[in-house]
């Protein structure tokens, strides 16, 4: 049968396609706080009942972290792989959100209908796109119309530390021809794209130690070594003025922007007041030096993401804390190496300290930056088929964040990534009150449709 | 009858009042944070029919904040004053504690008995030593020796918001010929001491603002300003490399240590290797031109009491907060003038704020530094009091901490303050398993009921 037909099937299906998203988004499968785990596992088992109705051989795979879920459909043509995460990003801070995070609703609002709570985007939103797709496909024509694998993780948000070892356990049943990725945005909230350029990410946690217990400051200060004092001294001296990340060697690594490239994206005419201001800022932050596209897609960053020690409750403690703490995170690029970025931000840190103080680390995941070939035909035919559907001509663009899975498939399994998605950048991702359009849903459904269509078609041709 | 017999009475009645002092540090009178705002309204009630115990004409005065407690009872001879407080710091980090903080309990420890509980030091155990001396007193000649009027507070530790207004509302009863105050520390945990100049304390609480929403890093992270960026420059600006303050106009009103106090205070041979070695430090980490003891005493701090924003659960979310949050304190000496400093410094900061960037302000209590004369003989008498109790020459000292209610007394009802505590230095004042001596306890009592004898002689002779 037609493509028309299972596109139909999908538009008169939303509704329910709408509530089954909403059933998913009551699981709070938080992967990083340990108080979740039971949640983060019924979100597997939900996503295995799901598949098998309508006709996945599926299964939850144990890991020593959270369950990956693993299905299968056989057919002719291409291997398609499917990879999305069921986990969310945690609520706090709790009294930002409008609602319950964990109570979803679709809501009208003045920018048009959302669909609103933890994951609505971020993952599991985006991961039903290609879900319902399926369910439609095989609605109208029975079965698939090629060989897919479905692949969905539980440990994105907290650095994904099963992930490599399960792959390469798994490598068979993980090559594919082509591994589809949803878990990226729409360019500027409106144009379709295809990200081939990804930055890698690494995350430090570190506690400055200082006395040896709490002290009075009335009585210990100006005379104690203050462990606030000396992380932000610490932290302040990571950024010169001009906003260059002054770790030694930091920026070995980092490729000049090919012409081409810098061509292309000027041709997007990104408007970095209106992505600013849509979040209440203005004036581009990094280095002075760099355009805001390069910034946000080709630069590498160094961000504190939390900061805490001493009294933080109300009113007031005159108090010298024993202990101070910080999460910083680096976005990487080009063939920046993780592991050499960690040891030198560790070594410029540690010959910082003063006299009495010292620090203790905690390493987060670490990937290194992507960039992904797009001359396989098979990426033209999805640009067609995108495009087709938003009635803009789809883009190939760069991506701020990091989709360490995307590597892995290059390097484990041989298998050529290509990432879509359709999220915007208002919908809050990792924010209170996180929410996905829903035109992004029910476009992004079709616009799986139309992928599989095209790829098979080509693959036919 | 003769001090003896009062003395004597004071050493059989210990477990007794060791019990009393248990039941009062029950009570979890913490004044900042409202959720014990009933806690601290019992802690007043139980004083006030605690003084009622022994004759005194005692009762709750209610103030926009907590409650004060007055207590009188007549007589010849000097006008006696005490103040104390009963409020008590907050307890977090809860988890360091041995100990539920409001259950207390006298424990044997490896340094003596001590009796353990937020509260046993600062300050209800000290105020205690000062009623435990009077009821003994009473209990052996039916009265007190002298006219004595007794004023605690309960806002001590959240900046004494109503105790200016309420001093000046009750000017004639508050006037007397001393005001004594148990709120301190032997000298070095050995040597029983007065106290003759304090520093002040200005408080303040600053939030960096910058996008109206946390954002995730991957989409903003380099682009977007990172509140807590701007707050760890803001703060490391504070101090110069030489431990130096750097705010405009800090050290206007700042005074050079007279050559007799230095000479005298040098003669006290303090030991600064032991005061940081008992907890965990080596170095002095003030100005690197001053003397560690100048540093507690008579030199000025600038201190981050608390620091907080972003992510600070477990795991990792690379998130880009919308605030960062810290609060500081300044210990001020001399003349400084805490208004002119609390300009100087804000302005300072809003200078520094880069585009995007918003900064607000909460300020705390503020009090000038006081120092006081010793020129009138009550204070000779009651050093020779101190002698003889300790069986070591007391000694006048300065204390880093600010007890603004000594200045008011100063100032407001024209009546001279004396500062006599017995707490020690590892006492953990403000910190987790703070405790009191029951040596500090039972000597502070015997030691106050020195100082009435001496001073009552002192007046008749």
């Amino acid at each position: 049968m037609s493509l028309d037909t299972v596109l139909a099937r999908i538009d008169a299906d939303l509704p329910a396609a709408t509530d089954r998203l909403l059933d998913l988004l009551r699981i709070p499968s938080i992967s990083t706080d340990p108080a979740f785990k039971k949640d983060c596992d019924a979100a597997a088992d939900w996503l295995v009942r799901d598949l098998a109705s309508f006709g996945v051989t599926a299964r939850k795979c144990p890991t020593p972290g959270h369950p990956m879920v693993m299905g299968h459909i056989d057919g002719d043509g291409p291997h398609l792989l499917f990879y999305g995460h069921y986990d969310v990003q945690p609520v706090d801070p709790l009294n930002l959100w409008d609602r319950d995070p964990f109570d979803p609703a679709v809501e009208e609002t003045a920018k048009g209908t959302v669909i609103r709570g933890r994951g609505a985007v971020d993952d599991k939103g985006q991961l039903m796109t290609f879900v319902e797709a399926c369910r439609a496909w095989t609605a109208v024509n029975g079965t698939l119309p090629c060989k897919i694998t479905f692949f969905f993780e539980g440990e994105e948000e907290s650095g994904s530390p099963s992930l490599v070892p399960f792959m390469e356990e798994h490598k068979d049943a993980l090559s594919a021809d082509l591994a589809l990725i949803c878990d990226t945005t729409l360019f500027e909230s409106k144009t379709p794209a295809i990200v081939t350029m990804l930055r890698g990410l690494l995350g430090e946690e570190m506690t400055i130690t200082g006395p040896d217990r709490d002290l009075h400051s009335g009585m210990y200060g100006g005379v104690a070594m203050n462990p606030i004092r000396v992380l932000t001294r610490v932290l302040a001296a990571l950024h010169d003025d001009e906003g260059h990340i002054t770790i030694p060697g930091f920026y070995d690594g980092v490729p000049e922007l090919p012409d081409t490239l810098r061509d292309q994206w000027a041709g997007l005419n990104f408007d970095h007041k209106t992505f600013l201001g849509d979040v209440g800022l203005g004036t581009p932050a990094g280095e002075s030096d760099r355009g805001p596209l390069e910034m946000i897609w080709s630069r590498p960053t160094c961000e504190i993401n939390g900061i805490w020690g001493g009294y933080t409750g109300d009113g007031f403690k005159t108090v010298l804390p024993s202990e101070a703490h910080a999460k910083i995170s680096f976005r990487l690029v080009g063939d920046q190496d993780p592991h050499a970025i960690r040891k030198s931000f560790r070594k410029m840190v540690e010959d910082m300290l003063p006299p009495d103080c010292d620090v203790t680390w905690k390493g987060h995941g670490n990937s290194q930056a992507g960039s992904f070939e797009t001359d396989d035909p098979m990426f033209e035919a999805a640009r067609a088929a995108l495009t087709e559907e938003w009635n803009v001509p789809a883009a190939y663009i760069g991506c701020g964040g990091s989709i360490p899975i995307a590597g892995h498939f290059a390097k484990i399994t041989d298998t050529k990534p290509m990432l879509v998605g359709f999220g915007k950048d208002d919908d809050g991702m990792h924010s209170p009150n996180e929410k996905y359009d829903m035109s992004s849903f029910h476009h992004g459904i079709r616009s799986w449709a139309r992928i599989l269509d095209a790829l098979i078609r080509r693959d036919g041709a």
